[in-house]
């Protein structure tokens, strides 16, 4: 068990985490005997500053020979928009490994949360859906064209991106028994790749997926919805990059604990439990080549303080267990020692919280807690 | 006063509320000695199923003639989105007419609303910020391709487009004092066009602008804290085409009563009480040549049944009045009116609201209770 990361903490408040994540790592190597070789690089802003570049060729390199990119976060201002820019680094990765879909959970990781959401509680709670993000194409990659009194970029999707994509989303739904709901989310009333999105979508459905409920969602009309109805999206959102993009950061908002948010950005359909994933993008480890990072930025704000929560950075770490390594008891384990944290003071034990979550505790202290409890469990 | 009007009530709940909406106008003539000339005709489902195409010629070269459109709504499952489809004939009014600004207003039309609103009361309560949408450019409109396996929507900006939305950002912030803040929302660290806008934008503001205070932020972070601190942003936000079609529906959310939200699009900047708009877009009635449209749409699932809310259009006319007539002190009387019956509760009076608001009221009983309130104003 195990296999061979690569780690690029990042910027700011990534490499505070992403040290306390490992930490977990270490107690579930300790634990199981597996063994994860780690490899140190870097990215980003970091990246910049000693290789005048977001990302150098050498890294780009290795993210597609190790089972898993453990990712911290990219950014600040100090960089500025001018390319290339810390988040470019990013994309470029995201290109080259290949990791077309990006899934980012919406629930509450304890009970004990859903009373900060800014939500009314009647109406968030019970609240869980993954959006999956087409993270590879679309508007945001192609020939992009930036002159002085005008800029393009094409959004456009062709047939194979749009059915690997559909394709997780139909492994995602299939995973549960009944299959989850799958809302496939477009603007297929004005724009030409959405209506070609769309159909296609429906194609691999009918075909692959025969009893998977899919339905078609206007874009605009959901960033309404998840606010008033969140609930009646349960299941599986899958869509293209910038209305992902901007839907996954507002469903962040709907829980209203940014520090807690994971995601996974993956390069194949992932695997059931016990079973084993399907040709693309499969690792030497058994699992899904992916990149896994906190939706949280850099949060330049705090960095350096010791005061960023630490718990996105181990929930996606969870995710790396489960879709990278297929560990998903361990992922689970883990999962469950951060409930346990959040939940402690509803337990009668001690509120061990970060300041995002209204408390007093440190990124170390907060971290200290999650590793008694996977050690526990 | 007054002038000339195209009215085009579009489909299912359209006219319906567009009917309503009108008798208001009737009282404004009546009271004020204004005269609108009335101009019907059909776009959308209803222009499809006449003359096979979703807006003809005709209303094209009429939309550009009068003062102003009074649109309710194009839209329903009946059409589908093959091309054209209801929605392509706004579209094609929008480039027509070269609406480029569209305003959409957040904030509480009554103060009784507050609660109506998802979000928490200590959290939304005194949100009051208006989005402008650039409305004839970016990824909505240009060359299109759509093939059996590839489409592409190119999302492009020249200067102009985003010269002149920019000041009519800045034309309504600077008609308050101090000068509201504005946001230019953008995805700068990733779109080639969104480094245009934003280098521009602040061209413009520095230029034209100098006391107004411009902050950059970007549409993903911003659909975040639109949830989690939607009062940091009273102001104005401007932004491009596609994120603003999704961050204004999703400003729809947070108040939660869609059934009460106006637009309008404009040609121009607006022009200050007591003041002449500039040459932009000016129509022959000293106002803004616009169109003006309810947030919600076509509401096809309770249609014809006399249900739906009528004071998003009527407060679409009140917007009409002040930015294509001039008329800021009857748009003030008719939204006084629409407060009025909201808090009639409130002030011991009799409940007159529609299912959308949790009442009882059918479209017509609302329409007539701020007919009433319009008369004694
Ligand atoms: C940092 C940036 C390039 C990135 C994106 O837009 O994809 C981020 O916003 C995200 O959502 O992961
Ligand atoms: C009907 C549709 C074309 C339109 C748009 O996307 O512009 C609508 O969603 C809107 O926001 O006015």
């Amino acid at each position: 068990k195990g296999g061979k990361l690569l780690i690029l903490p990042g910027d700011h408040i990534g490499p505070e985490v992403v040290t306390e994540a490992l930490k977990v790592l270490d107690i579930i190597e300790e634990v199981t005997g597996a063994k994860f070789e780690r490899d140190f690089d870097l990215c980003g802003g970091a990246s910049l500053d000693k290789h005048k570049d977001s990302v150098t060729e050498a890294v780009l390199k290795k993210s597609v020979e190790v089972d898993a990119v453990f990712f911290g976060s990219a950014g600040g201002p100090e960089w500025g928009t001018v390319q290339p820019n810390p988040e470019s680094g990013l994309l470029r990765i995201r290109q080259k490994m290949q990791i077309f879909a990006n899934l980012r959970p919406c629930n509450f990781a304890s009970k004990s949360l859903i009373h900060r959401s800014p939500i009314k509680p009647e109406i968030i709670s019970g609240v869980d859906f993954t959006i999956i993000r087409e993270n590879c194409g679309g508007a945001y990659f192609g020939t992009k064209i930036e002159e002085e009194d005008y800029g393009c970029d094409p959004w456009e999707y062709h047939r194979p991106e749009i059915e690997r994509v559909a394709r997780v989303a139909g492994a995602l739904a299939t995973q549960h028994d009944p299959p989850l709901p799958v809302w496939s989310v477009d603007k297929a009333n004005v724009l030409a790749n959405s209506r070609v999105w769309r159909r296609i979508t429906h194609e691999v459905f009918e075909r692959e997926f025969p009893k998977v409920e899919v339905m078609d969602q206007l874009a605009d009309s959901l960033a309404m919805l998840l606010i008033t109805k969140p609930t009646a999206f349960n299941g599986i959102i899958v869509t293209d990059n910038t209305f992902g993009d901007i839907l996954s950061d507002e469903s962040g908002g709907l829980t209203g604990s940014l520090g807690l948010l994971p995601s996974a950005s993956l390069a194949g359909p992932p695997a059931a439990p016990g079973t084993r994933p399907s040709a693309l993008g499969r690792n030497s480890a058994g699992g899904v080549l992916g990149l896994y990072e906190p939706v949280h930025g850099s949060a330049p704000d705090i960095s350096g303080k010791g005061l960023a929560n630490p718990v996105a950075q181990v929930l996606s770490l969870a995710m790396m267990l489960r879709y990278s390594f297929n560990m998903h008891h361990e992922a689970e384990v883990v999962e469950k020692a951060v409930e346990r944290v959040l939940d402690s003071k509803a337990d009668g034990g001690l509120e061990v919280r970060t300041g995002d979550l209204g408390g007093k505790a440190g990124t170390k202290e907060m971290s200290e807690a999650i590793q008694g409890e996977v050690r526990r469990l």
